[in-house]
């Protein structure tokens, strides 16, 4: 699959980005049974192996992929299932909780910048600076006059990484309210995922609506050619993982990578 | 002496900025006499000692001064004569030589953003970002597409920094060819000096004026207002000295910094 066959799913700036009007539900290029999709998934995997083998060894570009989401939108589940099996040596995850007093005390940018991937890494953000734009803002720890500034922040930030050979690829794991609803009263009720429930997550879901226009504006504000946003169907776990899968085959197969020439010929050197 | 009394050491965009032309010796503000500037240097000190603790106290803003200039301009010297009689814990330097290959692997400002000051910190920069559109374009470390980029990045990076709460004082210690010529023949005829000697340093001098050019084009491209340029004569060390002092001086006055109030009456509470 070429990138372009992900036209569908990348959101540009000027579009109408109503997310309570967009299906959170798989959309018709995905295998409507389980099992199909559990087949190609495997198959994605290796390919994703393979290819960030190329792209580590390769050491020429750097590849930053931004997960965000509603909470449930199954952020960790997705990197576990898409990205077991890569080298662990070339690939790293960066979880923006709250922050510390310590990073408070910086710009917001500085802890992000501080996980930003090197050449051949593959850089894994779970919430990310958006969050200096998203939580920040519903939850009202700074003046509009404050965070109103950071997207351009944002856009520059991205473009700095891209002029500097990063690849970024920004994911919108998109649920509904409903689908949130059933996650989150599943956590309460299957005793094995108690610990996965936080009483806070009731406090963010009250603030859904809020969620929504700030994400929106996100969307419209930050999708560039050098760091779009592509919005994922994720109310099926099984949909939202193929289509990461993907996608990131998609973007790493752009790359046309192969093993690195070399400048010998290795039929005239003899080892003794 | 008011930050508008430093207008003429500012260095504006448009102003022509042949640096030969400028005089790199003491102007007249500056007392004619060593001893009568070591007196006001004294005194300037004891202000910057207790303007730094207030600033340190009040954890509002975050102070960030670079400093750049030939080789032998006196960048270390300078923050020794400045700002010895601070207290270390809220004032730090960061030293930016030639990068590693750990950082040569991430983009050129992610090595910078780390050391990017907090709340309540002056972080005083010896040599910065700034090489990376200096020492990169004059010893050709990378082609013209990719350092031409920078300027706009650092001027996005600065923006960001200034959104953010910090002050931000780029000092550019100005010598003469002349100048340099006889402080690297000190270094080679005085034993004691002879550490301070380094065989590259005669590279650098070679490309003099490709370095001139390159200061000039980080003059016309990156002083803003919120993060302006001043051109330090350095000819003479002491003169050089007591003007930065005194524009640091200006510079921590203009936030008017008291000590915090607090909000109960210290008279009603008895410490038994």
């Amino acid at each position: 699959m070429d990138l372009k066959d992900f036209n569908h799913y990348l959101i540009t700036p000027k579009q109408n980005n109503e997310l309570a009007k967009v299906d959170s539900h798989p959309w018709e290029d995905i295998p409507s049974c389980k099992l199909e999709a559990g087949e190609e998934l495997d198959r994605l995997r290796k390919q994703i192996a393979d290819l960030q083998q190329r792209f580590f060894i390769d050491r020429r570009k750097k590849f930053l992929i931004v997960l965000q989401g509603m909470d449930t939108s199954g952020k960790n589940s997705t990197i576990r299932h898409v990205f077991k099996g890569v080298n662990p040596q070339g690939v790293h995850v960066s979880s923006f909780d709250k922050p510390t007093n310590h990073e408070l005390a910086h710009d917001y940018l500085w802890r992000v910048h501080q996980c930003a991937p090197r050449d051949g890494e593959i850089m894994i953000f779970d919430r990310s600076h958006y969050e200096d734009v998203l939580a920040v803002r519903v939850n009202k720890l700074k003046p509009e006059s404050v965070w109103r500034k950071r997207f351009r922040h944002i856009n520059d930030f991205e473009q700095l990484l891209a002029d500097e050979d990063t690849l970024i690829l920004k994911l919108f794991l998109h649920i509904d309210s409903e689908t949130q609803r059933e996650r989150l009263q599943n956590r309460l009720d299957v005793p094995m995922k108690n610990w996965k429930f936080d009483p806070s997550d009731l406090t963010a879901r009250k603030f859904w609506n809020r969620y929504e226009v700030a994400y929106e504006e996100v969307f419209e504000k930050t999708s560039t050619p050098h760091a779009p946003w592509y919005l994922i169907p994720s109310s099926k776990k099984w949909a939202r993982n193929l289509l990461v899968a993907r996608l990131v085959v998609a973007y790493l197969n752009e790359l046309r990578l192969s093993y690195p020439k070399v400048d010998f010929d290795p039929a005239t050197i003899e080892i003794t």
